[in-house]
């Protein structure tokens, strides 16, 4: 089987400097990333990644992000199973975002939704527009 | 005609003052909005919003962004005639990144391509993917 670090070119550690010296990482050392679905073109969510993030994810095919929050890297999945498989990573023209196209198991929201995108306005007011497909007990065990 | 404000029900001051309360803006007033094509799913770019862009965006239904580098509100288009009508707009499950779904007139990108996100990882170089459509002379006739 072809990993996706052949297929991309990254598994020699030059042309992965290569890449990771494109990236304009901001003041904090993050870069935004949104996860679109390779296939089906929904974008799921948008996330954070530094340098170390970017890294690990190009060399495990498995997207990984940098939670502003806990302060350190986010292997997506790693407690919900719910993992992104890279399919491939885009670079905008002014280097300072990124696009990941992912192959999405189960859902990418927190809230059991396929994409975090949910929210809408309907009406006058901030509607849900999509339902949760698992709950998060199923997700979290909580 | 029915206008996207009418759709949305945003029209209302009240209304739209809902919405731009639920925006988590970050320590710059700014929050990241991803433009995407409505109808074919593809991710046209990333910019920053501030309140008074995305308040804007909605009282028109043409996308305004906030220029970090010109410090200003940013009418996608002005220049290059390449705006971005707005179809829906969506706010994600911790309200920090916004999703717009646009009909893109012409191409999004200041490179003259259909996309920003253009850059890709092959062979162990970063590679352009996707060719311009149009030359920055004729978006902005220089």
């Amino acid at each position: 089987m072809t990993t996706l670090a052949a297929t991309l070119s990254v598994a020699d550690p030059a042309a992965r400097d290569r890449l990771l010296d494109a990236i304009r990482f901001d003041a904090r050392g993050l870069v935004p990333c949104i996860a679109q679905q390779h296939d089906s073109g929904e974008v799921l969510m948008l996330a954070w990644m530094n340098r170390d993030a970017v890294a690990e994810t190009l060399e495990t095919g498995r997207v990984c992000y940098f939670s502003r929050s806990r302060g350190g890297l986010w292997r997506k999945g790693e407690t919900s199973g719910q993992v992104q498989r890279l399919v491939d990573l885009r670079l905008d023209c002014d280097g300072d975002a990124l696009l990941a196209l992912v192959d999405q198991a189960g859902v990418a929201c927190h809230t059991g939704r396929r994409s975090c995108f949910y929210l809408a306005p309907r009406d006058g007011t901030l509607a849900e527009i999509a339902a949760p497909l698992v709950s998060a007990e199923a997700l979290y065990g909580r």
